[in-house]
């Protein structure tokens, strides 16, 4: 049984879709906003990890990144509607660090999935804006929800960009997903 | 309102999360199953979209193609481990093709998804078998459910993947999608 240190349902329903035994907790942490986007992810993984007990932690930290700046969640409306005209018919990646303690053992990884969005004309982001989903989520789209219609194109891990590279979290730990013989 | 000419539970979803107004019908057709893939596709799915009664019908059908050789769903256990061992560590295609009826108007396009899995373990191909994930699942896999752990990477539309390429059906009928303001 992992400890889930996040408050994000899109981690919650990709460990489920797994088939992966877990609980949740929600990180008390400061988190790193600036540096390198595959440190920044990884550190702030492996804050998360160490912030909450169990004896197996997951942590998970996801940046939108384009042109070198990584881009949080946005404050209101406004905001939604500039990042999606930056992001508009562009590619950008999505990076995501996992880490995994296991008492005094710690396993970090990255990954980075390239994401082209289509070129969108003003009714569109109008349309996305309204639809509120940017809120609350990195870069201000949800891939998995009407976001999915703002895309062209992925390259790399899908889960990633939903919140959590299933990749990365097999190769670390095979043991929580591989195994499991029967669907619940 | 459109008419999901499919009894397919992911389409379904696909749709949903689109926020899509619909209703579902099962098609009966006979379906082709030689051809060049991207034939073949829209072939069957203007097949379904014309099965169905209904003034805005949507037809999908997708195909597994690995070495030129178009995979359906495997018949039982044995023929899907083997399947799988095919799959492993190599690149295969998915193709779906999306066909829009709407009164005397036809409108059909294809997609095609880069699908990469990682080198597998026996042990790893017993296990998906044992999950039955495998059955009534074009190729005998599913990458929005245990079958993520199989996968490396994409390359395309992820959607198409699970069922329905949403960025041709944006392309083809935009106003199915675009202007629903509020989540449901």
């Amino acid at each position: 049984m992992v400890v889930l240190a996040s408050r994000s349902p899109q981690r919650r329903a990709i460990l489920e879709q797994l088939g992966v035994r877990f609980t949740t907790a929600i990180p008390d942490v400061e988190e790193v906003t600036s540096g390198e986007p595959g440190d920044l992810v990884a550190d702030n993984a492996l804050r998360k990890a160490r912030a909450v007990e169990g004896d197996c932690v997951l942590g998970v930290d996801t940046a939108v990144v384009l042109d070198g700046v990584a881009y949080g969640k946005p404050g209101d409306r406004t905001e939604a509607g500039e990042w999606l005209r930056r992001l508009s018919g562009r590619r950008h990646e999505v990076w995501s660090g996992i880490a995994l303690r296991s008492g005094a053992r710690e396993r970090v990884a990255t990954a980075m999935t390239r994401v082209h969005f289509r070129p969108l004309e003003p009714s569109e982001i109008r349309w996305y804006v309204a639809t509120n989903e940017w809120r609350e989520r990195a870069g201000g789209y949800a891939i998995q929800g009407r976001g999915s219609a703002l895309v062209e194109r992925v390259e790399g891990d899908f889960w990633n960009v939903v919140g959590l590279p299933v990749r990365e979290l097999v190769r670390l730990a095979p043991e929580l997903v591989i195994g499991r013989s029967e669907l619940d």
